[in-house]
This record gives C-alpha cells, sequence and structure tokens, in this order.
C-alpha cells in the first residue's frame, strides 16, 4: 500500500523558487575579479538564473548536456548553479588550479558544450580553447563592455549580454530527481580523474543533511561565507543549503589571503565560514599580526584535510570561535561526517572534549560508515582498531561518469554496496571517526602502522612551523620509517634536533620520525592538499640516516 | 542523463539503524503509565523495535495491514513506531481522548488488525474490543505479570511476553519508499473523521526539516521532551527527527501537569520541549505559584493552536526560554512553519522582534504555501491582505485514505496541487505567515472580517483570564458580530465591562467584542483544541446585548 502524500520530485530548481519566495531580500555579497564589492539578493539571483535557462534553451543545449564553469565564489556562478541544473543541463565545475593539460583532458572527456569564466582566467581559457572541440560556446563572466575585442577565442559572449537579452520569466521543468545535475573531477593523484555525477535528489538529500544542527548548522540567522570554491565539490553544498535555509551569503571572489577574507567577514557580519585549513592559517596569522578579533564570527567549518589540533585551539581560545571539523569527500558531496558533541559529553571537562573535537567526528544522518580489515570484516569501534573506512548513503557515489574506474563499490552479505574512502580510520564508541591516513601514505614501520596525520599535527604544534608532512622513507630492516619535512614560519627559526625533541613524551619512541628536513615550499594540488607523490619524488635522492 | 549516486530508498528503518550505530549508549527516559520512570537507550530501543517486527511476522500480518496503537508518550510506544513501520506494516496512532464511539468507527475504518495499548486505557479497550471486529490481536503494553486474568479480552497479550519470545536479529526489508508508513485521523470537526496516510519518504523528508536549525533545530546535544503526544500526528515527528540526529528522548507518559513535566525537564537535563499552549499554560502556572525556575531548558516549541503573546513573552522575560511558535496540520505530517528570525531582523528593536515572533513563522525547505482569495488568485505578501491558506510539498496529503472527501487539492495554472488548509492567513514581505483565523470561525461583521484569534489573545493578556474564546453571534445588522467568553484564572476576578475596557487601544472600535460571557469550562477536543462547533450549540439561547 503507498502512502497518500504529494509526489514531487526533489529539484534543484525547487532549491531556488523557495530561496526567492520566503527569502527574496535577503543579501547575497560577493567580492568580484573586478575587486569591487557586489551585492544582489536571492530574488535578483533567481530572476537572473531564470534568464540564464533562457538562455541555455536559445543555444538549443540539450537535457543533460554539460556546461561547464571556471570561475570563483559570487553571484554569477550562484545563477548558473540554479540556471544550468534547473533546466536539466549538467553544471560542471572546473578546478582553474589545475594544469592546462589537466583542464583540457577533462574539458574532452566531459564533453562540454559551453564554458563560462571568469575574466581572471582570460589567459588560460585562450590558451586550451582551441584543444576542447566539443566546447561550442564560451561566455565570459562580465559586462559587456568588459569583453576584449581580439580575443581570437570564436563566439566570445559576455555573460551579462547572453542573459540580458533573455525575458526573466521561465517555467522550470519538472523530471526524474535521479536526473544528473552536476559534475565534480576529483583530484586524481593517480591515473586520470574521475568524475562523480551529482544528482538532484543526491544534491536535495544533501542540502538538507549539511544544514542540520550537528552538520554545517545553517540558519536564515547567518551570514554565511564559503570560502572553500564553488568548483570544489559545489562549496561542500553550501549553494544548496543556503538556497533552502535562505541565509544571507559572502562570497570571497578570488581573494582568499588573510588581510582580504578578515575584512570581509567583518564588513559583512559573517556568521558562520566554511574553508580548508590552508586559508584558515593565513587568517590567523593576519589576525595574529595585526592584534585583530572578529566581531560576528561564531564558527567555521574545516574540512577537506585534517585540522591540526593548534588551529583548533588557535580559533577557539583566543578568537572565541567554534570550530566544526568536517570530512568528506569529492564522491560524498561531499559531506560525510561533522564533529559536534552529544549531550552526554557536554558534561566533560574541556581537555576531555577538546580531544573529541579533533576527531572528523560523527555521520550526518543519509551516511552510514565502517571500517574494515584487509578481509573485508567489520572492525569494532573502539576508537583504537584501524581499517579502511568504507561508506554508503544516497549522496554517495555508485559508479564514477562513464564507468570509468569500473564498480568502485564493496558488497557486504545483504548486498549493500559501500564506497571505499581510500582513508584509513579509527572509530570510536560514541560513533566519533578519526581520519589516521590516507591508506596510501600510511607509513608501515616494523609491521604496525604509524599514522603520518599524527607526526605531521605534532610538527604543526612546534611555533616555528608553518607546515609539516611526514611521509615513509624505505628501511632495509623496518620496511618504512617516517620522516618529517618542514616548512619554517617566516623569520622563525628551529633545528632538526630540537624537532626531533620535540615529539618526546608526545607520540610513542618507535612512532619518532628519523630525520626533519626542512624545505621551502611543500607541494599543494589543485584543492590545497599537500601532494606527498610529488613530494616523495623531490626526495628521491634522500637517504635515511644510519641507512 | 541520471546521475550515478547509490540509490537508497528513504526508509523509516534507516532511522533507527542510524540511531542504534550512532548514537547507541543515548538515554531515552520515560515516565511510565506504572507512575515510575524507566531507562533505556537507542541501543535497546532498536533491538526490541527488532523483536517488535518478528513479532508481527510471526502473526502473519500482512504488508501494509494497519497496526494501531493506544498509548502515552513512552519507549514501547517508540518500539511500535519503527518495529511497525519498518517491516512495511502501518503504524496507526488512535487518539485516546476520543469518544469512544467514534474510536470504534476509525479502527473499523482503518481495518486495523492489531490494537495494542496502555494499560491505563484497559478499560476503554474492554469497552470497544467487541464492537472491532478486523482486531485479531490485543496487546497490553505491560509486563506478562501486570496482565489482568480475566479481561475478557479474546487473546489478549502482554508486550514484553509478546516481542520477548522473539529473537532481536532482523534484516530490514528494502521497498519503495513511497509505502505507507504511518496514518492519522484529523480531529474532523464536521463529518466523519479523516486519514492521512503518510509514507517512508514524507516521514523521512519531514525528518530532515523538522530538525533544521530555523525549524524545530535538534541535535545531539539535546534532551528532547515531546509533551505533544505521540498519538498527535506522531508527536510532530518528534521520534523520527531525533532519531535521526540521535538526541536523547525523554517522555511524560500520562502526567502532563505542570509539576511533573516541570520535574522531568530539571531532572532530566531537557533543552528543549515542545507541545500545545494549553499544556505550557500549566507548566507556567505551577512555575508562578512556586517561584521556580528551568536550570537547562532553552526553548520550547508551541503549536497546534495559536500561541498567546502573554506566554511567549512569560517564558522569554520571565524563564529565559525561546519560545518557537509552529504551524502545521495533521495533514502535513504536521510542520508548516515555524517561527524563527532571519539574519536582517537580529538587529530590530526587542519589541519589534517581539512583533515578528508572534507570527505562525515561515515556511521550511520542501513546504511552499500562498494565499488567495475566494476566486483563488493568490494574494500580495504585505502582512495585510488575508486569504485562504494553501500548502504543497512533499510531506503533505494528496488525498485522504480510501479517498474520502474526494479530491482536497486546488490545482495552479501549472497543474500544480495546493491542498487548502482551512486557515485564514496573512503573509508578509519576509514570507512570515499569521493565521488570523480558522476559516470556519471568522467573523464577518458589516462585511469585514474580524480575526477572533486577535480577540482572544487580548483577552488572553489580562492577568484574571485563564481562557477566552471568541465566536461569532448573528446579528440582524451586521451579520455577525464577535463576543468572548472567558475562563477566569482560579481566584482572580474582572467583570464585563473592565474587560470590555481593556479592548480599548488594543484593537480597532468595530472589532471590539460586543458582550463577554464568563463560563467556567470552555470545551476542549481530543487534540486539546478549543471546540468553538460544541460552545456555539451550548450558547444557541444566548442573544446580544440590544439584539
Ligand atoms: N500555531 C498555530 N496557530 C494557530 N493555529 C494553529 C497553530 N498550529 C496549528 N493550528 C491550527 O490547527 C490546525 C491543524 O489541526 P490538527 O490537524 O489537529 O493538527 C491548523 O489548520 C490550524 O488551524
Amino acid at each position: 500500500m503507498l502512502g497518500q502524500m504529494q509526489s514531487q520530485p526533489l529539484l534543484i530548481s525547487n532549491l531556488i523558487v523557495h530561496a526567492e519566495r520566503h527569502h527574496g531580500a535577503t543579501d547575497i555579497v560577493s567580492r568580484r575579479v573586478e575587486g569591487d564589492i557586489h551585492r544582489t539578493n536571492w530574488r535578483e539571483v533567481a530572476r537572473r538564473s531564470r534568464q540564464v535557462a533562457n538562455a541555455l534553451d536559445a543555444l538549443a543545449l540539450g537535457f543533460g548536456d554539460r556546461v561547464a564553469t571556471l570561475a570563483w565564489n559570487g553571484y554569477r556562478h550562484l545563477e548558473l548553479y540554479f540556471g544550468v541544473s534547473g533546466t536539466g543541463r549538467v553544471l560542471h565545475t572546473l578546478n582553474p588550479r589545475l594544469h592546462p593539460e589537466q583542464l583540457v583532458w577533462i574539458v574532452n572527456h566531459a564533453e562540454d558544450k559551453a564554458l563560462c569564466f571568469d575574466m581572471s582566467f582570460l589567459p588560460l581559457v585562450k590558451a586550451v580553447w582551441s584543444k576542447c572541440p566539443t566546447v561550442k560556446h564560451w561566455i565570459a563572466l562580465c559586462d559587456a563592455s568588459a569583453l576584449p575585442a581580439d580575443s581570437g577565442i570564436p563566439g566570445l559572449q559576455s555573460y551579462e549580454a547572453w542573459i540580458g537579452a533573455q525575458k526573466d520569466s521561465y517555467a522550470w521543468p519538472e523530471f526524474d530527481e535521479n536526473t544528473a545535475s552536476s559534475m565534480c573531477y576529483t583530484s586524481g593523484t593517480t591515473g586520470n580523474p574521475k568524475a562523480a555525477l551529482y544528482s538532484h535528489r543526491s544534491t536535495t538529500l544533501h542540502a538538507y543533511g549539511a544544514a542540520m544542527p550537528d552538520a554545517m548548522g545553517c540558519s536564515a540567522r547567518d551570514s554565511i561565507l564559503p570560502v572553500v570554491p564553488m568548483f570544489h565539490v559545489n562549496a561542500w553544498g553550501l549553494p544548496y543549503s543556503a538556497a533552502a535555509v535562505g541565509c544571507k551569503l559572502v562570497f570571497p571572489g578570488p581573494a582568499l589571503d588573510g588581510k582580504s577574507v578578515y575584512e570581509l567577514i567583518e564588513a559583512e557580519g559573517v556568521t558562520m565560514a566554511a574553508g580548508v585549513p590552508t586559508v584558515w592559517q593565513m587568517l590567523l596569522a593576519h589576525l595574529q599580526q595585526n592584534q585583530l578579533k572578529f566581531s560576528t564570527l561564531k564558527r567555521t567549518v574545516i574540512g577537506g584535510s585534517a585540522c591540526p589540533p593548534a588551529m583548533i585551539s588557535a580559533f577557539n581560545d583566543l578568537y572565541g570561535v567554534d570550530v566544526l571539523h568536517a570530512w568528506g569527500m569529492t564522491e560524498m558531496s561531499p559531506l560525510g561526517t561533522v564533529c559536534t558533541l552529544k549531550n552526554a559529553q557536554l558534561a566533560l571537562p574541556g581537555d576531555e572534549q577538546l580531544k573529541v573535537r579533533l576527531k572528523q567526528g560523527r555521520t550526518i544522518f543519509g551516511v552510514d560508515m565502517k571500517i574494515v580489515n584487509e578481509a573485508g570484516d567489520e572492525l569494532p569501534w573502539d576508537g583504537k582498531s584501524y581499517g579502511d573506512l568504507l561508506v554508503r548513503g544516497p549522496w554517495i557515489i555508485a559508479s564514477y561518469f562513464k564507468g570509468e574506474g569500473g564498480d568502485p563499490l564493496r558488497y557486504d552479505a545483504q548486498g549493500h554496496g559501500w564506497f571505499p574512502t581510500g582513508d584509513v580510520a579509527t572509530i570510536d564508541a560514541d560513533g566519533f571517526m578519526q581520519i589516521t591516513d590516507r591508506s596510501k601514505d600510511v607509513i608501515k614501520s616494523g609491521g604496525e602502522w604509524i599514522s603520518s596525520i599524527d607526526v605531521e599535527n605534532i610538527a604543526m604544534a612546534h611555533p616555528a612551523v608553518a607546515m609539516a608532512a611526514c611521509i615513509g622513507m624505505k628501511h632495509p630492516k623496518w620496511d618504512e620509517r617516517p620522516i618529517v619535512v618542514v616548512v619554517k614560519k617566516p623569520g622563525a627559526e628551529v633545528t632538526r634536533e630540537e624537532l626531533l625533541k620535540f615529539y618526546e613524551g608526545r607520540i610513542a619512541k618507535w612512532q619518532v620520525p628519523d630525520d626533519v628536513v626542512f624545505v621551502d615550499a611543500i607541494p599543494l594540488g589543485a584543492t590545497g592538499k599537500m601532494q606527498k607523490m610529488v613530494l616523495r619524488q623531490q626526495l628521491h635522492d634522500y637517504v635515511l640516516p644510519g641507512v
């Protein structure tokens, strides 16, 4: 027997319709590529996203066709989020930090039909357009007057002229909620990048899940600053959650330095921000150097890579900002866990609470997780046993676009497919997960595993250390031994011996790295994560002490 | 093109699996019919709900068969919520406050196959069982030892013996998420009651929506007391939202008096409570009489009927408790709107904020609403125009069980069906809805409408008034004129003239009631709402002054 409820597909167009009807006057503020601050609101974004929809129809793009963006966080990008997906086309956010060759590969693999780009990426587009034969339409996110006469890019149009020619009424079509809505390629450290192909259903469910009080806790009372780029897993889904709750949105554009981010937070009364640790590092440095405080910021969601404990304490103790440690991945839309305490833990002493808050946290309802050993057996949730972390849920991929890489899932006895995250983790009795490593980064020393993240976090707690990467080096007796590669803070000093001594009492003796290597910079990937593969290549002549 | 996300139906069994795996140790506390306080946790509730599932299979009840409950809020009722729906049967919560004849009618209409009841309802069950031929299984929610030997009810079993005989492993079946999961009959002031038939999908989406920060804001940090009965629209969906977020739950059982509720709040560190105004009235009176304060309660959700302004102020000013005014109905699962401020409103002065907070609030994403005139045209959102309130969304009914009453929806130009709520409301430019009346209660005086709720709220603000009902009386010239029927607080005094004078300056002159009628009690329906129909009958000999 079926229930007798209204059948209404979960479509992304519902989000923008809701935001317009119920939160039309709420601000959307953007620092633009042009450098100025631009103000609009949900009503205008909705209106212009309907112009985008008409403009796409006018290009005669088919249902399911990919429309790519190469853009920073801003209102035009937001309009494309709703305009493209709302019509049944697929929004494909490109990561401008990728190598041009990789970008070309991705555009061709996705068979993008149109590409919308910020003017700051004009040189990049000039360099690649001729290698992207599927792209028939090039649109620059600017006014008609800002368009260069001689770009050489065939048929280049300005976004404002393109949508300006369209009427602003549009009836969003209704279709199967499992229709593809957007796509995002993984950073893919080995092999070619693979794409997650999200659906309207998965995006809507994630929008609910991510806004829940124990996840990012988004509400109409908030002024939210997504520092995490809209080309990086849809800014963690914040544009969608924001439309669902009708909060104020503040977009930083390309200016992610500490000063610009700080000024935006203060000027726009930002209450919540979200981003990767490297951005917060810059922000904290700016605050410290200039003895500043926050007047409205209440919490910040930090994820994308492990949040160093020192960062959580700094935000908390010095600035009264609650850090929510979050974990997820492109294949998960991306949110899997967020670290917020449970009722019973609120009675714990502060340092006990901090221990919990360092973990990556608990799953949001919708996501289930487990850790397994090499045989695939589920391991106990004791906070000690570690194993491969597997996940399942309606906003987690079943397979990659075009079936690349085959079926990634591992099936349990009930036939449920679990996605292997590639992370190694522990889960404690309260369901708090802690990543100990990427499975490919874990260091195997004498049959035991050493967490590279633990080793890095200790180095990061040293006042002279700006960034640290722990990697395993081949060792004749122990198989592998850890070393720590360190970037010092400008002007700060610390010797190899001092840093090794710093590990004493903070970690088991056999886990202390065998060596410290000082470098000027650690290679970062397009999403701001340390690229240990590249680092290993750079150190290919390195020999462990005593070997 | 379809997305490539995991396909996982939204099933109620996922909720209890999540609560067990990720929040197993979190407390579920119940004041029992037996009078004592019982403690269990999500793990145990999940385990026993699997025993319920096995026990239902053993009875050979079919998929979609209705299992009725006649029970207060407590852990056994919670186990039935998941055990019954999880197996694909339909949980039918009966309202024990209904007249026995009505109860019999409903059980027969629903064709309930089994009925589980609290021992406090044994006399009621004894009186009705022989008139309920579809019910093959009678289960008393108690220990085997508490079972009366001579109930006369055929095959009566105790719940503990019934589930105790079953193993606690069970593989929850997977099925279409649109499958019926539970049902609830409306109070139906005219004609026979009609039932809303919820689905797994609608229940799950509502569980997300209701837990959002701008709705009830449920989190694992909370200890939540649903005072609203589990037989009244599933306690506003709190059992489901609670499982989704893994909060502590505190059930009051049958003891809804001020003292019992207060003691439970204090003993169990309740942070959030939810219920209808009448319960809070009793609680506030208890606090005032005994000069008590709350030590943990932070917010309370008040809905089901209009929350008197005086109550919002009392909670806020005297006890520091945030009142969330909520609106919904059986046909809406039930949540439609909750009143929480927007970012831009946080800068308003206190009294301006209070004005907003008196309204029934903004829609939760998923629900859309509009007000229309008699021709069905949408009215402006200006906070003044009032009209019939229509709603649509995935947790709102499309039709009643067995098609009773035909197709209730009204269709717009795009073919979207809207459910007419029977409420008359305004909506302001910020999307805040305010109920001015039930359409059948609105008073039509000289071509203009008078809101009975406005008239009642003013009387309720008078210190001597415990309860007030405004009804329209036939008038030869004006068509109808309002009178206010008042119950005085014990020991308090106020005259007709004093009360009429109290209206001066608080409402337009022509809206001031023509008369005050003092009574000992105002009739309340099974869900605690004033029954104006009955009141009108009681006053059928009444004549307006000067007529
Ligand atoms: N906060 C509220 N203010 C005024 N009326 C309310 C409120 N909440 C619920 N109601 C009324 O209760 C009706 C639903 O009744 P029920 O289906 O029994 O829950 C609504 O249509 C409203 O008339």
